[in-house]
């Protein structure tokens, strides 16, 4: 049955539910979440959310667990589109912003093709939101103008500028050596600073620093692993000291699961 | 006296306020405005978030409004510091995220300085919600991977790639045509889709949708302005016609004030 011959469509939001802590979703985002009848939940993103639902929301868990096969996106696609067509209200929650890597394109387009209403709330995207974890702006007056943000390495040789435009890899982890030896061979050189924030809003916190020479041994000897944001540029420089593990010095891990961001607190000593 | 004196120093929260619409805000980002004794506010934001202010709350704007004298970025500064130091919460309330073209990083650095705690919230930036309004995703599968934010042309003869990879200018109008111009002289070319999207979530919303080539004579001709979000490259092929404004067949200006961001109800026509 289309949803033209449907009298009680339902409808879909594709919900930016942003860096994973449950405060930094909007609040419109918030709002539709708890209106609904069906949550479509992606692993990243704000999943504590989900623990406040009513006990008649039905969740559906298409997040890609470590060990699990993954819900393809096709399926994903159609699981919004038969439950808006059966009439229910769905919240698609999303890691980060729907129309940043998150695929919320492609699941805007299979909606609108099946008559379906989307409404689209726009996130928090991890790609600014985890580098202030460090205390990272992305431009800074007199610092950087600009940024740039990629999926792995896609497009890196092309990256423009020198340390003065900030790059930002995402989903970058596995890839970096090669992405930091294309990056370092231009105007940048090995001298550039990289930032590496992983699990930006989680227990894993932990935050390395070094350079374009260095960050790939400094993340191996780390163990860095995803998710992690890795912010590479001038910028770099404006991290706050505190929160920063020196690479080859100590091993502290960083757990500030109620910490927003970052407070200073240099008054109070 | 300074702030080690002073047994209850206050806090700055840096709070990226969204793109204007007031439930665009972060939970924790209204949490800490509501909490607030003393709000700094800006020309741009959710300001209708004002109007929910106690009456025991100090506001302080600090929007460079046409026409009146903006209050230099030192002295917000030093409003910010004067109120925390004087134990006051201060909320700074910014238009679309505090580190990308906000000015935050000098507000923590300044605080920092003065021994003032800071606390900063994330935001949905205007750079990636406002193409949203026009259905616009900056990545999307087999069209872009990848996307670089520059205000006014800084950077703008280095930008990467061709139309795959997406250019976002902030405050761009003035400066379009020889924006324009220098992009299309690389590998877009004059073909190159470019969509402007003015006052994003505000009652002047309007679509304009042309190419590198067309794109200046089409905002002179319809008298675009600022605040507007300028996206080139081949997602703008993505946009949803039924919101966008054909530059010479019509005039139609959209005001979806309730209208979060684009609904689609073709099965209910």
């Amino acid at each position: 049955m289309s949803a033209r011959e449907n009298g009680s469509v339902g409808s879909v939001a594709l919900i930016g539910g942003g860096p994973g802590h449950p405060d930094l979703i909007t609040v419109r985002g918030r709002q539709l979440l708890t209106a609904a009848d069906v949550v479509v939940a992606d692993r990243l993103g704000p999943r504590a959310l989900l623990d406040d639902l009513g006990p008649d929301v039905e969740i559906i868990d298409v997040g890609k667990q470590p060990g699990h096969h993954p819900v393809p996106q096709s399926r994903i696609n159609e699981i919004l589109v038969e439950h808006a067509l059966a009439g229910k209200r769905v919240a698609r929650l999303k890691g980060g912003d729907p129309f940043v890597f998150g695929r919320g394109g492609e699941e805007a387009e299979h909606c609108r093709a099946a008559g379906v209403p989307v409404e689209v709330v726009p996130g928090v995207t991890s790609a600014i939101s985890v580098p202030a974890v460090a205390g990272i702006p992305l431009t800074h007056r007199g610092v950087a103008a600009g940024f740039t943000v990629l999926s792995a390495h896609t497009d890196i040789d092309e990256v423009p500028g020198g340390p003065e435009h900030t790059v930002v890899l995402l989903m970058g982890v596995s890839g970096l050596a090669a992405t930091a030896a294309t990056l370092a061979s231009g105007r940048r050189g090995t001298d550039c600073p990289v930032a590496i924030v992983e699990d930006g809003y989680g227990d894993g916190q932990r935050i390395t620093v070094g350079t374009l020479g260095t960050i790939a041994a400094d993340a191996a000897l780390r163990g860095v692993r995803s998710p992690a944001v890795i912010v590479i540029g001038d910028v770099v420089r404006l991290a706050d000291p505190d929160l920063v593990d020196a690479p080859l010095t100590h091993q502290r891990t960083q757990t500030h699961q109620h910490r927003l961001t970052h407070h200073h607190r240099e008054a109070q000593q």
